[in-house]
């Protein structure tokens, strides 16, 4: 299977197909524009309910002898339904994104009876069936069904004292380590994502061993490390941010904060003078980020981004937090909003007189990296097939740059010297086999900078994570959404130095076979080094109830090197190596 | 009457019985923090509605049979009603402001049967009698009463889509004068308020007559000069921004736009190679401001000032725009958040990617200006009698000042050079007699510096403007909402070189006496230098359907120098000297 045949493949189809991986997705993370209109068929005329009260005394213009209605008392408890049950794929504000928009304009139109029945049986395109599976009464679903006639709510907000009621310090800063009270090789440990049980898993990169299983928030989506290496931030999708001492004897949680109800990012300070200053993290609801004191996570400056899209200038009331990264060269936070497409630099250097860069960039940001000498700044705009460039030395935005892919999903992006075009950031898509090389030295290849200058075309749609090393030759791009089995239990790898090339041809690395973990199907996802680059880690994730592990391989030979098994190792997606992602090495 | 005698009058007393000055203030600017009780006694409980509906069939947890109900068509018209009707003075939000706040936990707790009294009859605190007066159905009180028991749906917001809309070039900028084309003195013309008549007179400072009356938006609440000298702003507490070309043979508007639904505040960039270039304008809903072409009026970039209180750092839906100027050392704009309590400091040099200062300062920021230097900006907090102290060269907070009197109103204050305590700057109070002088001089007098050092006493409570003129010796203290009519109708007088005395007295100038306009009550309202600083004017606002004037007072002498009178001189207001309001001179 050297051969690269052409496998687009639709999002759209990716969404409808592959349930279990998509949660994986920062959910709901992957809005796309506005759909104007329903999947599911032209909407049904508006049939009032049969369920409805009697007849109204008064004579209110619109109103009709069956109308549905509510009660106040109705409206809080369906709200607090909404919010656990529905906002994560709705949006709380019912704008949409995984799930479909259902905005009143839209939920009338459809009507009572329609709704009803959709929350009852649910739908092949993956609305959950709340009524026949007992999941709601059938009081609730006709409760839900009026509730999403009337226009949505403000939802609970998330400020200062809901956050400070959630911190708390484990271990106070004068009961921590003077020095490492352990012989680890801390900068070659890797905080791996056990993303089912709500836990991260410390493994000893020279020994594959689990040092510790450390509980968490649920689904952590990121970890990242303080500038000096000793402080391991890891974020779950539920908004609970955990801080992990790598000194103490036994590495352990020292201080816990809740930062809103979902969650993406985070990340610590990283200018000199200010290593282990700050944390901060941003939310997905509400839409705002948090600056944090970067010893104890006392919550000390929160900030709301909701505002104005970019190009439309209109309104948006949910712009939620995407990446956020440390910049190298100023003291500031990059920190990307989603839906209105701007790129914020944060200075924290006063944050009582907090100075901000609002970067006009393009909607849908998502998550990105830097470039090889750590100036520029790449952000994926998914839903926009662009990238956008940010300098992050001069603080504006440098280009916006077509990928030529379908939702374009970087990671972090790798960093190439091609052997043609020099210096080039890599990025693969969700939606087809397309890798994008873009050429990131407007010095010297001012030609080259900031365009496409090579697409790969490598296994198939459903890429979430490309990656390289200074010290190696190789290109790793991953398909583990992809609906094949072979695809997305395997793994192309290109050769740097052939890539000036015609056609360069990708090897493929069975990596889910090498595990050998007999039941399930497992997806082979995100490629990571180890410190000294010889090395590259891949989860094979299973289901829950299944054998997971991670598959070693050795990045000279592209050889099995290690298969780390280990029954606590459940559901393993995410990994981070201390030294790498500490240095922005990738 | 040059004796001091105290007299301490409390806002709220104020605002009770001060039905028609109020209307002047910007309502509903002097939100105070929220009330926690109503004013009318302890809260009804719970009565179901009698006019409600039959039974119902399901039993959802927390439906009485008779609660009160609302359908989504109800819902919209009654959304309807609210904005129109109701926010005003309750808030778009509910949170309350001139009226009483109405969230849900307030209303449901005095429950249906007694909100649908309080819609009918009224009260006799200013709540109008929407039922009794006819204005409202009985079955639209009946839906407001069950509408206010449901949680507030989002108003509408104005972004570039809607602005656009109401954008118009009236005179494009190529059929526009290329040098003056009339021969009146521009620098010493005053732009005259004409609050109810929704204009403005422009009036000759040297002759004193009428140049031309300008439609504009209702009540405009300030007019702003551009650097040249050549444009005049005005801005409508309506949202409506009028440019009025001074050039033109016979000055007339050359564009206008409608920021929003409500608003206070346009500037323009005064920096060196900005002069002319920028507006902006600051609006209270939807909370946000606007950087426009300063030729055109063209909306350029929309930002949302929606966020975090800066102490509690609680989410606030609502945080309307107050005073705005422009920087003297930086191409700023300096932007006052009312209800976040935050002055931003927002940089016009590259609105692409805007760089804003957000500096953490005190609650309810309303108006306020410069010191001599102008490098300080002074703002006061007024529902929390504090003064805050911008260093607009820094980019900080300087510091936080109390006032010692109740609610202060500085306009855009006085700048005085003390006998004693040098460099000062000067507000008065809405709640007490009080003149607070505050030490702008950290140079020459430090141990001044950014303190009360010196409290003088005026005729009385309801102030709204004090004046004075580096020319001048002299302090002008106005009153015109204290509720006794001599006051209101008076303006005290201080010489400054004698404020070093012991108790320095006042002489009393009975303003609306020498306007001699016979019927009426009228109040006497902000004093107003020429250019040359030797003469001051006063409004003498009566009721739109009464002879107002505008009284002309030397000086040098306290006499009296002139009064204007003219049919078209209806509710005059603020007035603004060309000069002095585009060079900061105060």
């Amino acid at each position: 299977m050297d051969t690269t045949p052409r496998r687009t493949l639709r999002l759209a189809a990716l969404m409808g197909s592959v349930a279990l991986p998509l949660a994986f997705l920062a959910m709901p993370g992957y809005a796309q524009e506005k759909p104007k209109e329903h999947a599911d068929g032209p909407a049904a005329a508006y049939e009032p309910s049969m369920t409805t009260l009697g007849k109204l005394k008064l004579e209110i213009p619109g109103r009709k002898p069956d109308d549905p209605v509510i009660t106040p008392a109705e409206f809080d408890k369906a709200k607090q339904i909404y919010f656990e049950r529905c906002a994560g794929c709705h949006g709380v504000l019912r704008k949409g994104a995984t799930g479909k928009p259902l905005t009143t304009d839209i939920t009338r139109e459809r009507g009572y009876e329609a709704l009803k029945d959709f929350i009852t049986y649910g739908s092949p395109a993956g609305m959950p069936n709340w009524g026949t599976s007992g999941e709601l009464s059938e009081a609730e679903v006709d409760l839900m069904a009026r509730y999403i006639l009337i226009e949505p709510p403000q939802p609970p907000e998330f400020g200062m004292e809901e956050m400070k009621k959630t911190w708390k310090v484990l271990i106070p800063v004068d009961q921590r380590p003077k020095k490492p009270e352990n012989d680890l090789k801390r900068d070659n440990l890797f905080s791996v994502t056990l993303r089912d049980t709500g836990q991260i898993a410390l493994i000893d990169g020279g020994t594959k061993k689990i040092v510790k299983v450390i509980d968490t928030g649920y689904a952590v989506h990121i970890s990242r490390i303080s500038a000096s290496g000793r402080y391991l931030f890891v974020i779950g999708r539920d908004a609970k941010l955990d801080m992990i001492d790598l000194w103490m004897k036994e590495p352990s949680k020292v201080a816990t904060v809740k930062i809103g109800s979902e969650a993406r990012s985070v990340e610590t300070s990283k200018m000199k003078g200010y290593e282990d200053k700050y944390a901060i993290a941003g939310s997905y609801w509400p839409p705002q980020y948090v600056i944090m004191d970067g010893d104890t996570l006392e919550p000390l400056k929160i900030k709301s981004t909701r505002g104005m899209i970019y190009d439309s200038q209109e309104f948006h009331p949910e712009p939620r937090v995407a990446a956020i990264v440390a910049s190298h060269y100023r003291p500031e936070f990059i920190v990307n909003v989603k839906e209105t497409g701007k790129v914020l630099l944060v200075d924290y250097s006063d944050i009582k007189n907090l100075n901000t860069t609002e970067i006009e960039a393009e909607r849908f940001l998502h998550d990105g990296g830097f470039d090889s000498t750590k100036r520029y700044f790449l952000v994926a705009a998914n839903a926009r097939g662009k990238v956008a460039v940010i300098d992050t030395k001069e603080g504006k935005l440098t280009a916006v740059i077509e990928t030529g892919g379908q939702t374009p999903h970087p990671g972090r992006g790798a960093n190439l010297n091609h052997p043609k075009y020099g210096p080039v950031w890599v990025t693969s898509h969700l939606g087809d086999e397309t890798v994008a090389l873009i050429g990131t030295d407007p010095e010297g290849h001012p030609d080259q900078a900031w365009k496409v200058v090579q697409q790969l075309e490598a296994l198939g749609g459903g890429s979430l994570f490309v990656k390289s090393h200074p010290k190696s030759d190789h290109l790793y791009v991953d398909a583990p959404l992809n609906p094949e089995a072979e695809i997305s239990g395997s793994v192309a790898v290109f050769k740097v130095s052939e890539l000036g090339g015609k056609e360069p041809k990708y090897k493929v690395l069975p990596i889910a076979e090498w595990a050998a973990i007999g039941e399930g199907q497992p997806r082979v996802v995100q490629g990571e080094y180890n410190q000294a680059g010889d090395e590259v880690w891949f989860s094979v994730w299973n289901s829950k109830d299944k054998t997971s592990a991670i598959v070693v391989v050795d990045d000279k030979t592209l050889k099995l090197k290690s298969v780390i098994k280990d029954p606590k190792l459940i559901t393993p997606t995410g990994k981070f190596n201390v030294f790498n992602t500490r240095n922005d090495v990738y």
